[in-house]
């Protein structure tokens, strides 16, 4: 029998089911699937390839003989079991924050550094979403004009957030709308209508950890270590899509015309980029697809060698699910899986 | 009898009724209040000063008699009928993009230039919402450092495109979340739990009118002809108040300690910044407000002597209204009235 046997850990959530629909849209060879889920989910189910499969409690005698485990869950789960996965002799692909910056840990957007999967030890991570769609548009420009700075302000999806929030915008929404709004739980103040300039916790330096990850991930991606990277992170009432207003400077020269030739061709881009006739990037027509859309290229009057680009994408699955599924793609094809 | 005889041109829209709702708030020295407004809403009535006050059709031979008029439209009314204001004798205060770049008209924001008032010519304009904010936040941080160049991202309510785009957005998110969503009007996309990176039209070289107007207008409100601006701007599901992540670059090295001290005390600017204690500037709070909000200050990472900072404002009263009514105050305190 061929294909692999393939856990998914935290197959009930936002990010699980879409690698499961993910894994099955691209044929991935799946021999057994195994989902798994908190103690709260055990017992559910999700549908894989025209089945119903339950859900069971993900522990670590449950990935035993399993080659491949997806983990679409917190960095406190994947800090206990991903180790345990690997143990067993699975490989990881990991989307949560726990080891990404670990030197011995691949860090891998497939479009971008599929090379980094060479040598890996049995586990590998994908980058936060907001990363992945950043580098996807900008990797191949480096490589014709040397990246030198990034500046970045992000407008990103509740869904990010995770199922729970997204129910908070709906029902905070319905409420608003009929003059009756419930009281923010997810988020610190309402999100309805609103716009919030925080994205996961604040650290000790006044960014976020959203921030942050916009600073360091891109470092380790484009092996650009000293990458300057100014980023503010904010959340705004869209359900699915994150959207990127990128000022990117260079070392050499880039037109508008060149750079627009370079994104037409490049892997993973849909180039939008025709205003005048209304055609531009917006998140829900990035929701669902997996490319990552680019428009309103235009020359940076800041920034010599610079170039402002307007980015979206489905953060659940080029953000997520469809770049862990594309990393185990990208495993099999090398034979390291 | 004292006090002044003022029209407001536009007095039933959004920024009009919100310009009798601050003269009435301030205790401007209002002698007789004549309200003007389109063929289409002459015959209906607004409240001023606890009376109903009948809306007259805007027209040359209204505006006679007429010491201070308040133009709350779009250009082509303002090109039409400012003239014929100032004609009469009246001194103008526009809201409208017709005249803003005029060598001899000055654009003010009291708190920044009222200094420009001097010698005006009988027409005073008001700038662009998402530039009023902007300035007011940078202006002191300015004169303490030098501004060299500013990165902008907004994050732009519907109110700025009109009464009738907010009650698009309304009956867009009400459909979208029973699913059944009306086609999209005013906005070329869905609005509703939309972002789009278009506000305003397009012009030739790939930005909006937007966007210019955030390149051109901060250059004559600060004094600096030279000052690179790069602007991207965004439409939001947000009823009312912008939102800006910025990025200021300055001569001399500016510490986030010492913005900090400047903001707190700076005219027209409230300092809402402690993000640990989830302190920092929303829309929704922004909202009624006549204050610049600003939080978020950071260390820019990319530019030397760089500052990152949100800034927040009600771009309907600071960002149009409070404005005008401002600069109508400065221009009585100046005996230019």
């Amino acid at each position: 029998m061929s294909g692999y046997r393939v856990a998914v850990v935290g197959a009930p959530g936002a990010v699980g089911s879409r690698v499961l629909r993910v894994l099955e849209e691209r044929r991935f060879p799946v021999r057994v699937l195994r989902a798994l889920g908190s103690e709260r989910s055990a017992g559910s189910r999700v549908r894989f390839a025209g089945e119903e499969l339950p859900v069971e409690r993900a522990s670590a005698a449950a990935l035993d003989g399993i080659d491949l485990a997806f983990f679409a869950v917190g960095d406190a789960v994947s800090r206990e079991l991903a180790p345990e996965a690997r143990r067993r002799g699975a490989v990881v692909v990991d989307k949560s924050n726990a080891f990404r910056m670990e030197p011995d840990v691949p860090l891998v957007v497939p479009e971008v550094n599929a090379d980094a999967l060479e040598g890996h030890r049995g586990l590998v991570a994908s980058p936060n979403c907001s990363t992945i769609q950043l580098v996807v548009a900008l990797a191949p420009l480096h490589r014709e004009a040397g990246l030198r700075s990034v500046t970045v302000a992000t407008y990103q999806a509740v869904s990010g957030s995770g199922a729970e929030a997204m129910e908070e915008l709906r029902r905070q929404a319905e409420g608003y709308l009929a003059g009756d709004e419930p009281p923010p739980g997810v988020y610190p103040h309402p999100i309805a209508f609103n716009v919030l300039p925080q994205c996961d916790r604040f650290l000790d330096d006044g960014s976020t950890r959203e921030e942050m990850k916009l600073v360091l991930e891109p470092r380790k991606i484009l092996g650009l270590p000293e990458l300057a990277v100014a980023a503010t992170a904010v959340r705004v009432p869209v359900f699915i899509g994150h959207s990127e207003a990128v000022w990117a400077e260079f070392e050499r020269p880039l037109s508008v015309v060149r750079a627009r030739e370079i994104l037409a061709s490049a892997p993973g881009v849909a180039l939008r980029d025709d205003p005048q006739a209304g055609v531009y990037p917006t998140p829900r027509e990035a929701a669902e697809r997996d490319e990552v859309l680019v428009g309103r290229l235009r020359p940076d009057p800041v920034r010599p060698h610079g170039l402002s680009l307007w980015i979206v994408a489905d953060n659940l699955r080029k953000g997520a699910a469809t770049n862990a599924v594309q990393i185990a793609e990208a495993l099999v094809e090398r034979g390291l899986l």
